[in-house]
């Protein structure tokens, strides 16, 4: 990782790009604002009019689409796709911070702040709502609009609000048929102790 | 229709407007992105932050809110009403396009783009999320919040997540009493074959 | 309060700040777009990319998260938070206003401007819809992802689509056990008459 100024990031004209930690090949579109101390891996793509704050930590090859928020305390890894409008969240029980009955809980950090963690490979649909404290597994797929309030195992298949599993989703997405077989790419899956493997 | 130079279309200075193929009297709002290969028709109204990709086709008169979010693949007939921070989408079954397990995939557009259609003077609710292969048929209207999954009939309102028809609308947008009548504007309506018709 | 020109109130370079009537200490981040005749109160933070309609009206610190989208005829009071993403509608059965059969319904304000207001210390959600038309309590709590579509009364804690009651919000935020004791604060409230009120 280099920092921006030595690197092949592409930065659009109208985009405010803070951050020190961009990966190379990394490109970032118009009224999206990269914040200082956000960490943005190679050949990621930030769509227009997102938002990256400090302390958010994306890896490699990640696709955000336009106009998500992505906060303080939210880890991605590589090869995730976070589709349009997607929002996550870092305060279960968010108040205004300068509201005089709540000074003593947003004082520290620790009070409010939960992380949350999208694992490699997982997808999360336009529109979906994230709530903190959760965990989205492996090629985990969250539905367009979905309200994610419980963790995500790996490879589920999750719609609704509240989110709840309707399916599998193969490694390359397309939902699993009631085989655990791809109609896309013809991977086969075999169902282990409620974790789905590869079952070549 | 004209090319944005040649016409009275109106871009604020925050916005960006790179189609040619933009009717007149259109106006295109603060920190709103129209990419090159976006088709809009005349008098069009295209709210701030709004963002519409390359391969979009507007009719004419459309209001699009601000925030929303139109891609490739998805058409917009005269006169619909696309409330703030509709999203609609164009691949069912997402993923990380740089992910080395799906290069195959999106190397060809017809594997993953899925077209979407608005029809004449539908309304779309704000926040609602609208899943590719689906139509909204003419004069619908989708509840605020809802989340389409399935074509929406002509006339039909829907709400909720994931959408379920809750009644009828009006041309005018308004609901119709158990009558099929409008308490607001007085038209009246009878139902064919699962399809509603003027009663006049 | 001041005018702009006058006050300490900070406007981001990227941002566009057109209302008079801001608040000292107030704070407008990037490519937020505030209005003319919108009123916004004191130590007020707007985030990036919000959206404040002449006609809004906030309290004092109040926060604003990114991407909010706040309509003519919505009041917000003191010490509200409004999460990322949430919008706010102002017409219940809308239309785009240059469709024709609708010509005599957009010529007066008052046939299709409803207000809606939220009440001092609540909160609503990431990405939440509010319909017009409705209440937000004092010191309620709107979950993330909640379209609101009922008045939601003081202290309430709501949440799904469309939302519905799930327990009690603490003054600080915190939802409130069984015994209406608050694990995060130890305020204790008691139930009256369908509402609730401080134990000591």
């Amino acid at each position: 990782m280099n920092t921006v100024e030595e690197s092949t990031v592409f930065v659009h004209p109208a985009a405010i790009c803070e951050a020190s930690e961009v990966g190379e090949g990394t490109r970032v579109w118009a009224f999206a604002h990269v914040l200082a101390r956000a960490v943005v891996g190679r050949d990621c793509n930030i769509g227009g009019g997102a938002f990256i704050e400090g302390g958010a930590r994306l890896g490699d090859r990640v696709t955000v689409k336009n106009q998500v928020m992505i906060w303080d305390g939210v880890t991605i890894e590589d090869d995730v796709f976070i589709g349009p409008g997607v929002i996550f969240t870092n305060d279960r029980y968010p108040r205004s911070q300068r509201m005089p009955e709540v000074t003593a809980k947003y004082s520290r950090r620790r009070n409010w702040l939960v992380p949350t963690r999208v694992c490699r490979g997982a997808s999360i649909g336009a529109g979906a709502v994230i709530l903190c404290g959760t965990t989205i597994g492996r090629c985990a797929s969250v539905g367009a609009g979905a309200v994610v309030t419980r963790t995500v195992p790996d490879h589920r298949l999750v719609a609704g609000n509240p989110a709840r599993s309707i399916g599998w989703a193969c490694t390359c997405g397309t939902r699993l048929d009631e085989d655990l077989g791809c109609p896309q790419c013809g991977r086969c899956f075999i169902l282990g102790e409620d974790a789905l493997v590869p079952a070549d």
